[in-house]
């Protein structure tokens, strides 16, 4: 730890972050890169370095060279890393080490180390690498670097993985939006004045600029899905136990009863499809017993392609009305599924209501000690709305937690029952999955995010949940005429009034796709039909 | 709720009990009731029923008979029922009704109406049973019948099973022994003055009276396994997702970071591996959606059957030694296993103690005050073990309750860690599976069980851990020398004191197989093998 005031451990930090940067800055080689840093899956990548058509070191490069100047085709507003403030740690030598490793090994050997050889990710500044710091936003955990790696980092390495370096995230975690006094506030790279969402806001920011081919996050309100649908991407919450949290610090660690997931957000679909399938067939519950030892079933995958969808759909979550660009998007979707012959049922918001509020109580049932006391023993100052969340309840005993804990199981159970009990008109069965929003918003200035409504409960049900780029902000046609809506709560009134179509012309639409416990397979192949409709 | 003292519940709960076992009173069909009671799996069971060579009516009354009257081949000293006073619920009528619903049913179809056809099944006081009371040992929960069936209650009705009775366990359940002021004592069938084990101790009586084909028990420190152990059974801990604990009310409800497990205990590993395979393929997840969907593993099942096996051989926990026979029985089953090619490593106790040490400290976090409270409700006195257990810690927050939380999983880690690396000299591989005692010995005297420390590890761990029956205390082989042994602790010293070659002569010893996190096909399988040299 560092001695001297919470500004002395910021600067050392920041300027070491700069220091590792700045032997990388130099001009681009243009095309080149662009045509690398556009490759958006990891299959086409490894296919090509298993054609000997691209090099580690050159593909690495180019990365690099992209976290470190910016430069690239993306052509937006802070359009350059830096401007988005997303990095933590890097590791450009570390990276370009591996990556002569790799092509050594594909020289020697005439194949690839591994299903990733060569891919380059990128983790949220709570995935323990070894040697560097997991602050997790707080100023108390400079200078503490982890003894080993995450297991989940660990698996990536020797599958061949190359991680580039770490992202921001919010002070205390609990958050949409991605600031916190240790490393700034990371802003959206279509609008600098706008955030990225939260709390894997520095991932999905990296991602949206070509900056990592996979990032890694964490989602325990909608963390992973919340900034991927900000930022066009694709993002997989899976059930918490099924990929490894061993090694990942979180706030509030040890509580379980509302459980965090670790999951990927990609640029592409193709690749969270490849990266679920080959961390789970590394078999991740040998090295961390949390893991259910559940195998990829590519026949899950397959057979929900193979045949009509039964969806339900959710437009509207009864507490906060989603804008209309969402609401629009939504409905054209459904319309093509429907005229596809994929069956459509409406779902409602009934059990949302209570299981909200339950898991509410669990965020504070410490009364905010524990995210108290970090922020308390690095000195720096509360952001407010983590102030705010620390002073929401009192300390509840360790009895009033079990009983709690009942009221939790019974409403998982009883949305389970609601689950089974609707069959689909067409054959009598249960559907498959949902699709609804992700957030009642898309892009939004800077603090200014407020219901988290549409991602959490599935958190709190520890459902499958993946968010996907299903349209853009279109001003022209989604317009709203003023005074023809009747807010039903300030958190509505207060997501109304938010509602810009001319600033947030041209940002994307997210969607999530919902499947119950450990569907993961099952909710990427429904993604792989409706991704026929999003494109066309 | 009824009025009255808690006098007055119990006199009016026994009474009920009477009135519903006299109808059935009467004489056995002596040669015809012992073969069918003779009849120790499920499989030869059911085979008999589709050969039409017996029906549900004379299998079910031949049961009921032996549960109200409790005359039979078993030469015990409490050889009936009703001296074991093991039954709480009774069924008999309900029983008799669905009997002749499935009689009527193969004579309409030719066929069984599904896998556990006419299967009686016995369940711990604990299982919802629509209409029917689930005290778990409260006087407060008397005259509070459940609304809908326990999820593997319905699940074994739906198979085709058919519950007989509910039986006996102790006051709070957190104890080894069967003992609560609402429903008294339950003796061991083989010696009165000795205790059946707990906390499932009723089931395990019953069924080593032959008075059941299937017990269900719940299991949160060896719960199932030491009665098992105690009363020549096989019994199974599963990891505590794979069966459906859903509609099982329990002691300090809520607390899950230690997790209790739904299991079965049986008088033949045949019974063991045909209901859960039945069970598990009924797909449990869809009911309760803790239930992991795991599928039966039947490759997992047999590879482990089909090659020398890896076996961790551990003797001695490092806290209480066991009991001469167990050393014996254990030492011998070890020698016939290396000589038939099975590869056998000792397995030392590192870790024991810290998994132990925290997940004592889980079981008192609210200070006793979910126990306090529901004895109090109903004004009963404490059975003086339980009243320690309230009064031996005092309420953590639920700050210190996370952080023990995270104690819990560095453990945990650890001894996976443990598992992994440790190799088989021959192979390089991890073991298969661990061999080691249930406890420290046999059947004992009354309110004298003290240590659990060989089985509860397991719970802390929520590996997989079956007891099986491996042999029997011989007197005249397991003497002892007098002031041979320098006891380690008081544990150990009281564990000493108690034994006895003599009253003890001719009582099970049960051994335990354990294997990781959700390997129950393994651990079945491996029971598979090794039954064969228990046989010999």
């Amino acid at each position: 730890m560092s001695s001297g005031s919470w500004q002395d451990v910021v600067r050392q930090k920041r300027d070491t972050r700069t220091r590792l940067i700045e032997p990388f800055l130099g001009h681009s080689d243009g095309a080149t890169d662009a045509s690398i840093l556009g490759i958006d899956n990891v299959a086409e990548l490894t296919r090509l370095y298993e054609d000997g058509k691209l090099r580690a070191r050159d593909v690495l490069e180019a990365y690099i060279k992209r976290l470190a100047i910016g430069a690239g085709t993306c052509q937006t507003p802070a359009d350059t890393v830096s401007q988005t403030n997303c990095l933590t740690e890097v590791f450009f030598e570390e990276t370009l080490r591996e990556a002569d490793k790799l092509d050594d090994y594909f020289q020697q050997h005439g194949k690839l180390i591994g299903p990733l050889h060569g891919v380059p990710i990128t983790l949220k500044d709570q995935f323990d690498v070894k040697g560097a710091d997991s602050t997790i936003g707080y100023v108390s955990r400079a200078f503490q670097p982890a003894s080993e790696d995450a297991a989940i980092v660990r698996i990536l390495k020797d599958l061949g993985a190359v991680v580039l370096a770490k992202t921001n995230l919010p002070q205390s975690i609990m958050w949409c939006e991605t600031e916190n006094p240790l490393w700034g506030l990371t802003v959206n790279p279509r609008d600098p004045s706008f955030t990225p969402g939260g709390s894997t806001g520095g991932e999905a920011a990296l991602l949206a600029l070509q900056g990592s081919m996979i990032g890694w996050g964490t989602d325990i309100g909608g963390s992973i899905r919340i900034p991927s649908h900000i930022n066009g991407l694709w993002g997989l919450k899976p059930t918490s136990s099924r990929l490894p949290y061993q090694g990942v610090p979180v706030s509030t660690e040890g509580q379980e009863h509302v459980p965090s997931s670790v999951g990927p957000l990609a640029r592409s679909l193709s690749s969270l499809v490849t990266i679920m399938q080959t961390v789970i067939q590394s078999k991740p519950w040998v090295l961390d017993p949390k893991v259910v030892p559940i195998p990829w079933r590519q026949d899950m995958y397959e057979e929900i392609q193979s045949r009509p969808m039964r969806i339900g759909i959710l437009v509207d979550d009864g507490v906060v009305k989603v804008h209309p660009p969402i609401e629009r998007v939504l409905k054209e979707l459904e319309a093509k599924l429907k005229s596809a012959g994929h069956e459509v049922v409406s779902w409602d918001c009934s059990g949302h209501r209570e299981c909200i509020e339950i898991m509410d109580l669990f965020y504070t049932a410490d009364g905010g000690e524990d995210i108290r006391r970090e922020v308390q023993a690095g000195g720096e100052p509360f952001i407010p709305h983590v102030e705010a969340l620390v002073n929401r309840g009192q300390a509840i005993s360790v009895y009033e937690y079990w009983q709690l804990n009942k009221r939790k199981l019974a409403a998982q159970k009883a949305y389970n029952d609601k689950w089974n009990s609707t069959k689909s008109p067409a054959t009598g069965e249960p559907l498959d999955v949902i699709l609804m929003p992700t957030m009642p918003h898309v892009a939004v200035p800077h603090r200014t995010c407020r219901w988290v409504g549409y991602t959490k409960v599935w958190n709190f049900l520890d459902y499958t949940a993946l968010s996907f780029p299903a349209g853009q902000v279109q001003a022209e046609v989604d317009t709203v005429l003023e005074d023809q809506y009747e807010p039903r709560n300030d958190h509505d009134a207060w997501n109304w009034k938010l509602y810009d179509p001319k600033t947030m012309d041209g940002h994307p639409v997210g969607l999530q796709i919902v499947g119950r416990r450990f569907e993961e397979e099952k909710v990427l192949g429904a993604a792989a039909v409706i991704e026929n409709y999003i494109k066309a």
